[in-house]
C-alpha cells in the first residue's frame, strides 16, 4: 500500500528545522503503527508540493531516516517503510495530553451501561456453540443472497441504490411488505401504516420514543429481551415488569394505569412460550378497557415448523390499539439489521418523523436487496430450509435433555430456535456457563433476562439455531456434567 | 408470481358458510390490490390443508369464484386471477373501523414536523438540475464500486456480512479511517476514539444526545443545516442560533452559558465561507476560557480542488475538546448512509452505548464494502474524477453568473459543491423555485435554512453536483431571466 501524501501536515507551531520536523512526522507515523513496514512513502517531489516546502529538503530528511534504518530505498520505486524499523508498541500509547474536559460533567445524558455482551466474537470456534442469534454458515444460501445484491447493484436499480430517499423507504420493498408478507400474519396495511427500520430493536425503540415519556407507564414481561428493558430504561417511562406463566404475560396482572405494553405472543422471550388464543382475546379487551396500546414484537413467527403459527395479536386487533413488529434479521442474518414496524397512520407518521432525525433511511441497496430475495421466493426457501434443520435439532435436544434429566422450562408449542432450562436450585448458570467454555461449551445464563436486581440464577437458554444436531447430544451430556458436578 | 396459502386466514368469528368465507376472503384480497392478474392461487389441496378445511369446500369457492370472473381455471396449471376481475379503486379505500384509539392522546412525544423535503425524486429528469446532494450517473464508478460489494459478499467476509456486531463495528474499517482517513484530516485517534455512524447526520444526532439536555445551551450556525437544527429542536436543549459573515461562525458572538457548538468550519452550510486559520484559533480558544465543547461537521472537505484544504480544526485542537462528524454518504453516495464520529473515548463510549439501544449497528456488509472501495484506493480516484469535474462546472457557473450580473453571497474559496446566491431584495426565491420547474429548472431556496420564523426569503442553492458543465450557461440564463421578471 502506498500512504499519501495528504496524511502529512507540518505542525506550524512546531520547533526544529524543516528538515528534522518531516523526519519526525515520519518516524512518528512508524512508531504509532500507522505507517507499516513494505508500504511505500510519497515521492520527494510529491511530498515537497504537498507540503510546500523545498524538495531538496524533504530528500534530506528521507536520507536520514534510510540511514536510521526507519525507511529503504528501492531506486527508482521510492522510499519504502524499512522492515527493520522500529515496532510501535503493542499498545497504542495514549497521547501525553488528555485534554483539559471534564468529561463526566460535559456528559449531559449516559447511556451506559447498555446492552451488556458476554458473548464471544469467535463463537464458531466452539464445538457445542448453544448460541442464540447468529446466523448458521450451512444453512443460509450465500448463492441467491449474492446473485439478489448483485441485482440491485445494477444500473437500473441506481436510484434505489444512490438516492437520499429523506424519510422514505425502497416502494418495491414496502409492497412486498404489504401484500405478501403482512397477509400471512393475517395483516393488512396500506404504505403509510408500515415503516421499514434497522432491524426490530430499532423498531421498538421507535414506539417507545413516540409512545413513552416520563409520565407514561409501560409493562414489559419478565423476563423479557435484555435490550428492550434497556431501550424502556433509557426512555425514562414508569416501568412496570409483570411475571410471565407458562402461556406468556398474564393479562389480569396488569397495572391499572398501563399506557403501553410490549409483549412477545409467539414466542415469549426467553421463556418460548405461546399465549393462547383465550388469552390474546383476553388482552385485546383489556387495551379496550383500559385504554391503552399493545406493542407485538412477533419476532420467529417463520420458526413454526411444529404447527401453523397463531394468528397475531395484530390480526385480531378491531380497534387499532396494536402496533406490530416484525425482522428479517433475525431469519436472514442479524447484520442485515433490516425490520419493519406497522401501526396505524398517526403513529407511524410520528415514527418516521423520527427515524428521518435520527438516521433518515435505512440503507436503500439493502432494502432493494431484501425486496428481490423475499419476491424471488429465496426467503421461503430459507426459512423451509431452516425450519426443517431446526426441526431435527430440537428433536435430538428434547431426547438428550429429557435422557440427561433436564428441566425443561420452555420450549415453545410452535418451533424456535431455543429451548429455556432450569439447572437445580443453587446453581448459578453464569458460573456454570464460565466452567463450560473450557469444554468447548457455549450456552447463555438467564439472570440479564430478568428485571429484578436479585433476578434468579439458575436459568440458561440453548439455542439450536448454530449448533449441528451431530454434536447437539454431546454438548448437552458436557451441560449435564457440569451440573452434576457444579 | 404465486399467491401463498400462508396469506389466507379465515376469520374464525365472520358470519356466512366456509364456502361463501373462502370466496369472500379471495375477492377481498383482489378488490384490495392485493392479488393481481395472473397470479396463480393456491391449489385447492394446499388451500385446504392450511384452513383446515375440506378440499370440496375450496373446490366449490374457487368455482364460484371462476364464475363471477374473480378467477380462471387453467386446468392443470392451476387457479389464477382472472384479467377480467374487478379492479381495484385507484386510492386503497381505507378499513372501515378507524379505531378507538385517540392518537393524539396516544403520542407522547411528537417529531413532525420534522425534515420539510421539497425537492422532487423524478429530480433527474429535469434538465437543468442544480440539485444539492444526490449522486451524479456520470461520475459514480458502479463497477469498482460492485467489485467491492461482491468481494464483501464473498465466503472469506462472512462473518462481515451476517454476524451480529452487537455494539461494534467493522475492524477493518475502523483501522483503515483511523490509519488513513483522519490523518489527512491532522487527526490521530484510536480505534476506541472512533464510531461508524449511519451518515454524518446520525453522528450530529448521537453528538447532540450524548452532550445536551433541557437546560444546556447549544449553538448553530444561522443559516445552518435545517436537518441539524431540527435534531437539536426534537432534543429540547436551549437553542441560540448564531448570524455567520463571510468567515463563517463569530465566536466573540457566542453566549457566555454555551455548552456545546456546532459548526462547519471547512464548508460552511450553506454559505460556504471556510473559516480562516486565526478565527479557528480564536474558536478554540474561547471554548477552553468558556468550557464548551465543539462538534465540527467536516462535511465536503474531499472536494477541495481550488486549494489544499485547511486543517480541520480538530487537528488544531490541545485539549480534545472538538468532536469531529465525517460522511462517506457525500461524496459516495446518500443512499449508503456510513459517516463516522471522533472524540475523546469517554465521548465515544456513551455515543456507541446509545447507538447500541437504537440500532445496534450499522449494517456489515456496508462497512466491509466501504473498507475495500477505500483500501483499493477506488476512493481517492472518485474524489479526484468528482473534483476535477466540479472544478470545471465551477469555473462556467462563476463564468455566468458574472455574465447575468447575479449576486454571488457565498463560493467557497477552497471549491465544494454548490454556490450561495442572493437575488435583488424583494424576491421570493420559494416562489421563484416554483416557476423555474416550468422550465425544467430545479433550484433549491434559501430561506429553510435560516433558524428565524420570518427568514430572509432572497437567497438561493445553486449546487452543480449534478448538472452537466454543458447545460449551466443556459440553466443560469433561465434564473437570471426569472429573476428580471419576478
Amino acid at each position: 500500500m502506498s500512504i499519501s501524501a495528504e496524511t502529512f501536515f507540518l505542525d506550524h507551531s512546531a520547533e526544529g528545522t524543516l528538515q528534522s520536523r518531516i523526519q519526525q512526522m515520519v518516524a512518528q507515523g512508524i512508531l504509532e503503527g500507522r505507517f507499516r513496514p513494505g508500504e511505500r512513502l510519497p515521492s520527494s517531489r510529491k511530498m515537497a508540493q504537498h507540503l510546500g516546502v523545498s524538495r531538496i529538503t524533504v530528500t534530506l530528511a528521507y536520507t536520514e531516516l534510510v540511514a536510521d534504518d526507519y525507511m529503504i530505498s528501492r531506486g527508482r520505486s521510492g522510499y519504502f517503510v524499512s522492515d527493520n524499523a522500529p515496532e510501535p508498541p503493542a499498545f497504542p500509547a495514549q497521547r501525553a495530553d488528555q485534554g483539559t474536559v471534564d468529561w463526566p460533567r460535559a456528559i449531559a445524558q449516559r447511556f451506559t451501561p447498555g446492552l451488556s455482551v458476554d458473548k464471544p466474537a469467535d463463537w464458531s470456534r466452539f464445538r457445542y456453540p448453544f448460541i442464540y442469534g447468529q446466523t448458521d454458515r450451512t444453512l443460509f444460501d450465500s448463492a441467491n443472497w449474492r446473485l439478489c445484491a448483485l441485482r440491485a447493484l445494477g444500473m437500473r436499480d441506481f436510484e434505489a441504490l444512490t438516492a437520499d430517499y429523506f424519510d422514505g423507504d425502497d416502494p418495491q420493498l414496502v409492497e412486498f411488505v404489504a401484500r405478501q408478507t403482512l397477509p400471512r400474519r393475517g395483516i393488512l396495511a396500506n404504505s403509510d401504516e408500515i415503516l421499514i427500520t434497522m432491524g426490530a430493536q430499532n423498531a421498538l425503540w421507535l414506539s417507545a420514543q413516540v409512545l413513552l415519556n416520563s409520565r407514561r407507564r409501560a409493562v414489559i414481561e419478565d423476563p423479557c429481551y435484555p435490550a428492550l428493558r434497556n431501550i424502556l430504561t433509557q426512555s425514562r417511562c414508569q416501568l412496570s415488569p409483570v411475571q410471565v406463566d407458562r402461556d406468556g404475560l398474564p393479562p389480569d396482572k396488569l397495572p391499572d394505569d398501563t399506557d403501553v405494553v410490549f409483549t412477545t405472543p409467539s414466542h415469549q422471550c426467553p421463556t418460548t412460550a405461546t399465549m393462547p388464543l383465550s388469552r390474546r382475546n383476553a388482552l385485546l379487551e383489556k387495551a379496550e378497557a383500559d385504554d391503552f396500546i399493545v406493542v407485538e414484537d412477533d419476532y420467529e413467527f417463520e420458526m413454526s415448523f411444529l404447527k401453523s403459527p397463531s394468528p397475531s395479536l395484530k390480526s385480531l386487533d378491531q380497534n387499532g390499539r396494536v402496533i406490530y413488529v416484525g425482522s428479517f434479521s433475525k431469519s436472514i442474518f442479524p447484520g442485515l439489521r433490516l425490520g419493519y414496524l406497522v401501526g396505524p397512520a398517526p403513529f407511524i407518521r410520528e415514527a418516521r418523523a423520527l427515524r428521518a432525525t435520527v438516521l433518515r433511511h435505512p440503507p436503500g441497496h439493502i432494502q432493494r436487496t431484501v425486496s428481490y430475495y423475499l419476491s424471488l421466493g429465496h426467503y421461503d426457501a430459507l426459512v423451509r430450509r431452516m425450519s426443517k434443520t431446526y426441526h431435527e435439532r430440537r428433536r435430538v435436544m428434547e431426547e438428550t435433555l429429557h435422557h440427561h434429566d433436564l428441566t425443561v422450562a420452555g420450549q415453545g408449542t410452535y418451533g424456535g430456535s431455543s429451548i429455556w432450562l432450569r439447572a437445580p436450585s443453587g446453581v448459578d448458570t453464569a458460573i456454570l456457563a464460565e466452567h463450560l467454555l473450557a469444554d468447548s461449551v457455549l450456552v447463555e445464563p438467564g439472570a440479564p433476562f430478568f428485571a429484578s436486581d436479585t433476578p434468579p440464577t439458575q436459568y440458561l437458554r440453548l439455542a439450536y439455531s448454530s449448533i449441528p444436531a451431530s454434536r447437539i447430544s454431546e454438548g448437552v451430556r458436557l451441560i449435564a456434567d457440569a451440573i452434576a458436578h457444579y
